[in-house]
């Protein structure tokens, strides 16, 4: 499953738009992205983060100020050059991330030790205009995302709110989404432009080989503060430069759960997420007693919403049973209920996963705690899959020669490192081709031994990590 | 309180951005708009309205489709021509409001009556680039809002729900903000650009003596629908157009709010908004039991959050209490408790209001019960305080020179019209000046009677109707 266009648009989650690399997100993904949004937002404001609202537009000056960050985005900025009919004495551009139109003013609220620290997060679109290949979801012109920025007096602290924050997106990850991730660190070549380090959850789609950053959580250090002038004055009155983070996760997330777990048929849905977890369809055969199936689907519909679950009758009278079954599984719908005349009868009903297929019927007496532990068990068994797949696309790697073939056969590769940007640069030009070049995913936090004298697969140097590498998104 | 730079600025609600007519939202007002649209959101769901989000950009062609409805906007309307150092083929515009974004799709995704109503609502920010006087909150050229776009298979399902909606704008601006508004309807001369008709809330500034429009609810009829195209089949099979609504509501509200309640100490914040519901300050004179009263703060701040109300003590020490009580007055919190030796001793609280400057002692026996009935009551006394107020400004009249004297009183004037597009016209012809021209402001629903004869005041012929008139924002 590649996510090609059908899936997401089939599915009803994307609508293609009129200017390319834009994307339209239907309900039925916008709810998935409410969800988190939810479940973030109320964690954030237990770490003492505050939301706000910073413009869409930024003047050339402040873009400019900070070196690395600037060129990491000016080619994909967007410029409004022109308003009604008059032309803007100085094009503004818009948001590609908004460091620099933040940090102007995180230098003016900043003054000595008490306004620390600053924890502002926003809920916004951006627009980096990309020129290859936009897909939806992973590589759109515009997008949602949360950024959260945040200023401290010490680097600890800094440096403990970035796995703070990369926790929560882990359990976004595999929690919600039910995509396995790993935490780990960014090299150098891959970090945040202008940050001090850059941690990221990496996924990977292993039908195609390739990997794909999750969503990262960047110390930013003292780059930006010094750029901005972002002082205070400690209690002993010395003055100091705040230590900074940002952070963030996209619409992206939905993208990386559509590829993981979609399959021929469509969209599959972790039923944590899903807006619809349970379907229900009548199936009146011909003689049978329509009538009473309807009612037993209405009846159904209301016991299980009545305990929260999020099911929904299918009524509809200009559809086959079949032409419905096939629909809501292109919607990814994780649990379908059939109710036929055998079923009214035996009073019980059919339940079919979307997961894995399995139809078993149940009695229509405990069918709450049933669909309840059936949605557990397709969150978990989603999970479970997702995870054996990755697992067993996970090659370790000494040489160069091992990694050459490991690449070829598009593993997620586990290799010493020497941790040297101009050895991942090489990597890089040695791997260049139509597929894409390789490069370093990240070094996760979870290492396993490295026994001393272990050599660097691609320079022979000493190694000093185990690093994932591979192709990516 | 005109809505002075400083109250909002020193309020903390919002900082003056490097560009013109920008603003940012900070915590304390953004919080504010949370507040709203976790109402909202839920209300609307109800109504099986769903959520979306269309992107950011327009195309040209699609924009200039309806032409009333461009010809409103174009003179606002941002264009992007540059993308990194590259120019664009063709310009792409900002959104100024969605209805030219969303219909295409809207006669795509419509085919039969199945697919009938259709009905969502995005949360967005949106760019109009006004040339006259930015305002926070009031006029800017950026703002965050809802719109609401739906479409129906008759008018009288439309009709429905502009009057649906228009009620939760009402409990919004009474219930929430406690800003009296008055539900009718728009002129010709003043609906949206496009539309059939133009339902909204008016709100009255009485210190300046100005009407400004709270919130929208459009019924637009069937001409987008037949711009774009936007055709069902009915049951039937005979083929028909849709009716369609759009709705919004923005960050308006928050400003209307500050200039009806705000007074010369600053921003007065509704309770149901209000951030900080209750902010605690210790008032430890020299020998007093400094640890006793910070302690008794602390289990104060625990009571009444326990009980779900906003609560957060003061401990800063390198401020006075004077100093704290004018920075949390500036900031609007409804209500101060003051906590001293004798309060400590006394094992009660000084409760200060923020409507009314009201000081009371209370036991901290019945704190939580206590301050629930005077938030309660804060909320009401701020709504009728504005209420009597507005209603003193209205002033019912019949002549063209019972007219001018109440504008040059600044009244909202209530009068009999003929409802005619010309008069309107006239009477902004007439009464242009450094002021500001005075128009129609909305036909109230709840029309005192109009007895048989009565005469337009402006044209003299047969009134329709009666109508608020006077400046607006």
């Amino acid at each position: 499953m590649l996510m090609p266009a059908e899936v997401v648009v089939n599915g009803e989650l994307i609508e293609y738009y009129d200017i390319s690399g834009c994307y339209i997100l239907r309900p039925w993904a916008m709810s998935i992205w409410e969800t988190m949004q939810k479940f973030f937002d109320v964690e954030i404001k237990k770490m003492n983060i505050q939301n706000c609202y910073f413009p869409l537009f930024v003047s050339p000056g402040v873009l400019q100020k900070e070196k690395d960050h600037v060129e990491g985005f000016a080619p994909e900025v967007a410029w409004v050059t022109k308003t009604g009919d008059s032309d803007l004495e100085v094009p503004i551009a818009i948001r590609p991330t908004s460091e620099t139109v933040m940090y102007p003013y995180y230098s003016k609220w900043i003054r000595g030790h008490r306004d620390l620290p600053l924890k502002l997060n926003q809920w916004c679109n951006v627009v980096r205009w990309e020129f290859s290949n936009p897909t939806p979801f992973i590589r759109s012109r515009e997008f949602l995302w949360q950024e959260g920025h945040t200023a401290f007096a010490t680097k600890e602290e800094a440096d403990a709110e970035v796995l703070d924050i990369l926790e929560l997106y882990r359990q976004i990850y595999e929690e919600y989404l039910a995509v396995p991730v790993v935490k780990g660190k960014k090299s150098e070549l891959e970090k945040f432009a202008g940050g001090l380090y850059t941690t990221s959850v990496e996924a990977f789609i292993s039908n195609n080989g390739r990997g794909i950053q999750g969503a990262t959580s960047h110390c930013l250090g003292q780059n930006f503060a010094k750029m901005f002038e972002i002082n205070f004055e400690n209690e002993k009155g010395q003055k100091g430069m705040v230590w900074q983070n940002s952070w963030a996760y996209s619409t992206r997330t939905i993208g990386v759960m559509v590829m993981v777990h979609g399959d021929d048929k469509g969209l599959v849905l972790p039923p944590k997420v899903a807006t619809v977890q349970v379907i229900i369809i009548p199936v009146p055969y011909k003689d049978a007693d329509t009538r009473g199936i309807f009612d037993a689907c209405a009846s159904a519909v209301d016991i299980l919403s009545g305990a929260g679950i999020r099911a929904k009758a299918d009524f509809r009278d200009n559809y086959s049973p079949g032409w419905k079954y096939s629909h809501w599984e292109m919607k990814g719908v994780p649990l379908r209920i059939e109710i036929g005349p055998k079923d009214l009868a035996n009073s019980q009903v059919r339940v079919v996963r979307r997961d894995n297929s399995l139809k078993i019927d149940i009695s229509r007496t405990n069918l709450v705690e049933h669909v309840k532990e059936m949605l557990n068990n397709i969150q978990h068994n989603l999970f479970d899959v997702a995870k054996q797949k990755r697992d067993a696309c996970v090659k370790t790697i000494r040489t160069w020669d091992e990694f050459v073939e490991a690449l070829s056969q598009k593993k997620l590769i586990l290799a010493p490192w020497c941790d040297e940007e101009e050895v991942e640069k090489g990597v890089k030009a040695r791997t260049k081709g139509e597929m894409g070049a390789a490069k370093s995913l990240c070094s996760p936090f979870d290492q396993p031994e490295l026994p001393e004298g272990t050599k660097c697969f691609a320079s022979g140097k000493p190694a000093k990590k185990w690093t994932y590498w591979g192709r990516s998104y």
